[in-house]
């Protein structure tokens, strides 16, 4: 072989090469992206839904896609992660729907909504009940992505430091309940106060609040309520509340067609293991309390209490719908699933668990 | 420039790129899996989980791990599925744990228990409360790897041709029910008989059975139980049951890190799914019957029934706890588990469900 015809030989398996491997560099780019939370650096579950998130997505990928997630501290703004992934400050955010209901009334029930459905029942909305596609329309007007991100599960009802035995013990109570449970409570002659986390626990000690409002068990035990206040009501308010991903659309189309469903079943495991998480937390956490602090009572509030609140509720509902065709449309699709889905659960878990306690 | 120097730039140029080339061909290398099912290739939701779980496989890897999922009518061995992954045959296998007992008691408590775990508590306990390491520890000595593969949540305790009021309209009933749960019913007298599914509706149609246990709404209905039987008893046999992924460990090995941690987490979130889609089903399905068949009439088993069959579920369970002491083991720790998270589940979704009926 002379050299001319070797030198083209190489020059075109070269250039073969180069072709391959074009292909596969491209392939291999690394997209490097930011997401920011509502949540404290060290605010579990809630913080490990997003970090759990972008741990299996840079895992998964091989690396292609890192999620950076900031936590509050770093960005300062709260409530202000539609606003951050909009403007595409941020190309991800993980917070509560109904955080921004303020500016927009349609991402409220995405979250959860008082006497509304549990964890399964509204993941099976979610996926199999139109919930997805009302959601994505919810938010298309802000070219944001909208995912499930994490569940509570069952939220308790608060920390109160009497026992509320009429309609007539709640009329002039000081407490911090926030959003729209706020509301309802504000119908029935409650004062809802507005105090910082940080400022909680002495807001109780003191009498400066005579009951308070957080999640669970699971994520009360740090904050020591327990401690100054003995009855714990159980829940009405928030039967699933449900955190969200936000994902910027502009930034979503940019990645290649298996990163993005890298990242969307990474939402969706992580929102599941949340809820899953969360029961566990909340167990082991009551256990302790119970044991440690065996004064505490359980409370369920009185029927007539019960019904109260869900006339002002439904009478809130109703005025909100007028302001929105389609939170009217979410509204009603959910209220209608959770008619039906609610026979099931009550055929399944509920008679099950009547005999199991 | 000369050409042989021309040629040696091309042939360090080719080297180079064929150096990135061989590494990311490697990384291309296609992996070609096969699964096999227990399940008939329409038999949904079950066949869904394993099909899922392939298609997102194939998906989050661009192509580079694709999962054949072979149905029963395939491979024609319903039930020798850990056999057939423990031996190679199949890479991996989707059924559910409980059906080798008799080759292996140890794995029978993965699927779900008689009086046991709801499906956030058992999720719970395979992922926070220790179950997943001792599946893990059950199916090392087949060097075979165990996953959670989808729940059905609470199934129905069967159809009955007539309603059950006494221990003695137990006693002599010709029941369908398999597994652990008949053992507990045919030590309460009834005549457990085994009839293939494709000849359950004639037999409880003509009499030739009195009962049958099937899974629920959602799978049931197709099967037209319903039309001949208008008793629809309450679960309580199995709250949670949860089918499975195995996978064999020598080829779980050979993947890349990437393949292994898109393969686990595509088996985590489809079992998750699952649980969802069957609950979607089963309230759609006892819709469409109760709307149809009105006559059809829920119930759950009399006190004193139930109080036998916990006790003879009791005894059975420390028998078998004698004979092998890694069965013992993950008894007591699903026992303990469901202590502690059943006060949590009571003052959560028992208790707001009370109310919200």
């Amino acid at each position: 072989m002379n050299i001319l015809l070797r030198a083209t030989k190489i020059a075109v398996a070269a250039a073969l090469l180069a072709g391959l491997s074009t292909a596969s560099m491209a392939k291999e780019k690394v997209y490097k992206w930011k997401l920011a939370t509502t949540w404290g650096p060290t605010l579990s579950p809630f913080i490990d839904a997003p970090t759990n998130m972008a741990k299996m997505v840079e895992e998964m990928s091989n690396g292609r896609l890192v999620i950076e997630v900031d936590a509050v501290n770093k960005h300062k703004s709260a409530l202000g992660i539609l606003d951050m992934v909009k403007g595409g400050q941020y190309d991800m955010g993980h917070s509560a729907s109904y955080y921004w209901k303020g500016k927009d009334i349609d991402t409220l029930p995405f979250t959860t909504m008082p006497f509304g459905m549990t964890a399964p029942e509204q993941y099976a909305w979610f996926y199999h009940g139109g919930g997805m596609a009302l959601m994505q329309k919810a938010y298309a007007k802000h070219k944001v992505l909208s995912f499930p991100g994490g569940n509570t599960g069952n939220q308790m009802g608060g920390w109160f430091r009497k026992e509320i035995k009429t309609l007539d013990d709640l009329k002039g109570l000081n407490m911090r309940i926030p959003g729209f449970a706020g509301e309802v409570l504000a119908k029935l002659g409650l004062t809802v106060i507005n105090i910082a986390p940080g400022e909680l626990y002495t807001s109780l000690e003191r009498g400066t609040i005579d009951a308070l409002e957080w999640v669970g068990p699971g994520m009360d035990i740090s904050m020591g309520f327990h401690k100054v206040a003995p009855y714990y009501y159980t829940g009405w308010h928030e039967p699933a509340t449900e955190l969200q991903f936000l994902v910027n659309e502009k930034e979503f189309n940019k990645l290649p067609k298996d990163l993005q469903d890298i990242l969307i079943t990474a939402m969706r495991v992580s929102s599941y293991d949340m809820y899953i998480q969360n029961y566990h937390m909340s167990s082991e956490a009551w256990s302790e309390i119970a044991t440690q602090y065996p004064n505490i009572k359980i409370k369920t509030f009185p029927k007539p209490i019960m019904d109260a609140m869900k006339k002002a509720n439904d009478e809130l509902l109703i005025e909100m719908a007028k302001t929105s065709p389609l939170l009217k449309e979410v509204l009603d699709s959910q209220k209608a699933y959770q008619k039906k889905v609610r026979v099931w659960t009550e055929m399944s878990d509920y008679l099950y668990l009547k005999d199991n306690l």
